[in-house]
């Protein structure tokens, strides 16, 4: 089959032939119908060799929809032909995040050597993608596999960074999203969809902000010098009581902090590098600061019940396989609009 | 001043004219701009006489919004003029629940013959009213009063309900309202504007089900006998996360025991006199069952949070003060269409 | 291999050889070094032919322990000789409550045929289990597996019933524990280990009264006709945060809604048939009851975490495999002191 | 009446005498069984004239325990004589955060001009205290004064700390305290007392680690550079599921950012200037650092009740008021064992 591979540290993504996968006990094979492109496997291409924690060549692709089409020995629940969302971040299943669907964190997954796909696994950028376990998989029957995709990462990695700050979003409080890009104007809508939160969206980018707005952002605020102030004024001097920042440099966290509540939280999604340093003091009183990372299998499955109730949408131009490695070119060049989708079968 | 009095058990209360009040230190004296009409209270002039919990006469009204007149000794943090609305469920303001705000749920109000309102104290449906402590003001200013008074019940009283169910209600869950009047119909819109979870209404009235969805119901089923098998197929089969009843009546406690979902919820909030029987095997696994009452102080400043927001409209009928006899008397024909509200300074 | 089997309605259950399973792909075949003998599985003797819900003959035992002995094909992150304890409450491991380790509550598994072990799949009481899947398995190497057997069940139901309740049980708090056997006394245990709220247990039986004291309970009541004015002396008048009905008899439960406090919370976990009304007025304020059945998977992994502290201890005493029908008839005659278990290798 | 004043920047507290005190209306004068001295009380000392804070001459004394002397007009619900424990971060009362009791994160309180006692408002250590709300106090009849008056903060303190992390200390966890001494040993009772979790103390002095053991700490470990892979060992590699900072320096921020678990809390409580740097990558996933500030109205109450219980003591020596200045000498020379106590009626 075919599959789009890094195969040598900075070298450029190519399309190749690879033998078929075969399914063993307790896999699944799927027939890919759609996978997405994500900025981090650009993060992944530009680490060097020494230390890059991935065997090559490596099938990229870490978001994938497909279609059962062959079941390992032992796999029930599922029939061939059946329509899935992958759950991406894989672990060992058992310890005592996997027993809580929280594989993101699993606590063996370095001993045993499991990785997600596209990242240490074979990924999902090719026509069939093998799952290693049937747990992994969502039912998506019905939605579209290209609008659907972007959820298993750029909708799960915003739906856990916002659930965990519900409590805090009662009637009359404020979410501040900073970067309204690809994850950011997910987050957006996830907050209108969820919480009864005004929202507060800040980028650099006039037209992302106007994307902010027509997805759902009650206010808009370029990210300039003044940008603090205006929070400050919108919420009454109070601040929001959450902050998501999914640029996560150094100019955003900075913000973040200066624009948040007293018990108030930020969440930092965005993977830029910067730091908030917490302490007696330094932000307002009781300020939780943490770094999310992508979501649970819970979680997946209510962002597929979001996508079902018409309450999310990603932006997406689509690619076919033979096309893949421009959709990286075109994503490294920040020329792709939302977010780009690869289309085996197309 | 004029005041609207129930003055004998079994009489119609009657518009009288009392001494002015004058605020005693920590009180606040309002001028009532509008003052809520309730079925609680038609409940508390068919009491019989033995037994009769307050002292005659009583002014009526337990849902306020006023301008402060007159600030006792000792207050601060206010200003005459000021735009406030009662918090209803009066306590000591010390105790391990008034300590957190749930003065609905004092321990000592009782021992300390603390009474709220048009339920025991002089209540608000006449030209002032007597204010015990500043706590229990929460500002409205820039908000119209009639609009605002049913919030402080029957906007609170569903308010409460529904956050305590919130955890539950995930995107793909659903939410069952039964009984879409006075409260229900702003269950609706509260589920709507707080939640992802898809509302189902339930009532007997063609009506108020039109009604249900002109506010945001998704669905709306009639409570006949395919009600429970309507449910049950709206949610495939596996019920509802969380069944509000508005009537709490043997009819619709049954009902709601008999579409809530494994591990859900059911809120009991009409004071019907029907009781669910809770069991090893009387209802879904892991089904709790309340009935909550009222909500509490930091619950009303985020119900007037929605209500600046838009997020939620009480339908109302306005009376004068001398008319109020008259909608009392509409009120217990089933004549009024939403909440009906006095404004004494029409 | 031999194993206990219940083969024919209202015939006792005999020891009988039966052939050695084998495990497919995806399960493990222990080797059991203890199981569990449960009061569940008298009751489920006692059922008549007609809607029986499991095939006959069964081998009974739903607490297991057990050392490795066979991996199926495609068993990871285990390894031959591992000592483990079992989850019984068998769910599909894909749905909604399956993905966040709540197989107790599964979805899918009527739909799907699978039933826990002794409950429909062959059960624990013989000298080999199959496992129908790894993620089923919790680590116990170090542990006694007589003393850990009964946690699976007599550990695990009741830690679930108290983990739900402790955002209630602060300082201050107390909470009631109805029936002080297999259960109780566990829980008498679990409360104290993870909260500090006082502990009142009531029994009709001194002699368990005396055990409740032995493992913690700070105070014992006789739950005769002046027990719920004794917990309410003992409370101040203001009732107990959590109250936990271990018999779950119509007298239990009518005693749990006499002794709760407002916003407290009435666990039945007893299977004695009773159920407790609930409708306003019928309970104190906001009073929430439920029945909660077993637990979680990260629920049995905290539960070990407990003894492997020395938290929790289950009285016990041992039979061989082939005096396991006397084990059951000493149990529906009341002579068995705290937990029999079964150790078919003894 | 005497008090001890803090007149001069850079000066040494001194006894002098002051008018007597009379509450207004809503006020209550305690007359002073036992005030606390208090580290920040040196910090505020060591201050500069420029941007101080707080009007001069400053009673000093944030932590009070007393009988009620005489009642302001309209305080009911408190008799003369009655003895109680002062709230100390006071608050407006009615904002959003005083209604729900949190007071110490007021809203308003810089506007309206609200300071605690001993922090803007005169202090407790003095013969009477004017308390502005009778909904500062909480009853402590039966309790020791002396044992009981550090409660109010540096119990109060650590209790919110400890208890907004309770629901990540599950059997089996383990929590880390940093700095034994005041706060921290009462921090160690704490967790024993309200938490299933081993209990690991650090300090870099044996003495505290020996008083941090005999209070209940499981493990201690000696504050230096071999600490953190210690904690790491005694946890199996995963880390603490929370740490508790009562030190707040560089170094100890380090250590806690160094031994926490994925998905764990680090509240860092002292404040030695510290900041612990929050970024994607720069913790373990999704571990929540946050700086809390002392506890809400509920949290006191809770703590008396573990007072009540016998749950937590905390080491004290006395000092009459005339000996308060060599107390404050003391505690800044680090000769104070525990906490220093003044009883101004000795």
């Amino acid at each position: 089959m075919k599959a789009l591979q890094y195969r040598r540290i900075g070298a450029a993504p190519e399309v190749v032939t690879v033998p078929d996968p075969q399914p063993g006990p307790g896999q699944v094979l799927l027939k890919v119908t759609a996978a997405g492109v994500c900025h981090s496997d650009i993060a992944v291409m530009s680490w060097p060799a020494e230390g890059f924690p991935y065997e090559l060549p490596l099938t990229l692709g870490h978001e994938a929809v497909g279609a059962v089409a062959v079941l390992g020995d032992g796999v029930r629940g599922l029939r061939e032909g059946d329509e899935v969302a992958v759950y991406g971040p894989w672990g060992c299943g058992t310890c005592a995040k996997c027993a809580e669907g929280k594989e993101n964190y699993c606590l063996r997954a370095a001993e045993l050597g499991i990785f997600p796909p596209g990242l240490g696994s074979p990924g999902a950028i090719a026509e069939y993608l093998l799952v290693d376990d049937a747990r992994h998989l969502v039912p998506v029957d019905g939605l579209d596999p290209v609008a659907t995709v972007p959820l298993t990462d750029a909708g799960l990695t915003p739906y856990h960074a916002v659930k965990r700050a519900l409590p805090r979003l009662v009637p009359g409080s404020t979410a501040v999203v900073i970067g309204t890009g690809g994850l950011g104007h997910v987050a957006v809508q996830l907050l209108r969809a969820m919480s009864p939160a005004r929202v507060i969206a800040l980028d650099i980018s006039e037209e992302k902000l106007a994307l902010a707005r027509a997805v759902g952002a009650h206010e808009t605020v370029l990210s300039d010098g003044q940008a603090v102030g205006k929070v400050r004024d919108l919420t009454g001097g109070t601040g929001a009581e959450a902050v998501f920042d999914f640029v996560g440099a150094e100019a955003t966290v900075r913000t973040a902090g200066a624009v948040v509540a007293v018990e108030g939280e930020v969440g930092i999604v965005g993977i830029g590098g910067g730091t908030l340093p917490v302490g007696f003091g330094s932000l307002p009183f009781e300020v939780s600061v943490t770094a999310p990372y992508w979501g649970s299998r819970g979680e997946l499955i209510e962002v597929i019940g979001l996508a079902r109730a018409g309450a999310v949408a990603v932006h997406t131009e689509t690619y076919s396989l033979d096309e893949a490695p421009r959709a990286y070119e075109r994503l490294h060049a920040g020329e792709v609009n939302g977010r780009a989708v690869i289309v085996p079968h197309g």
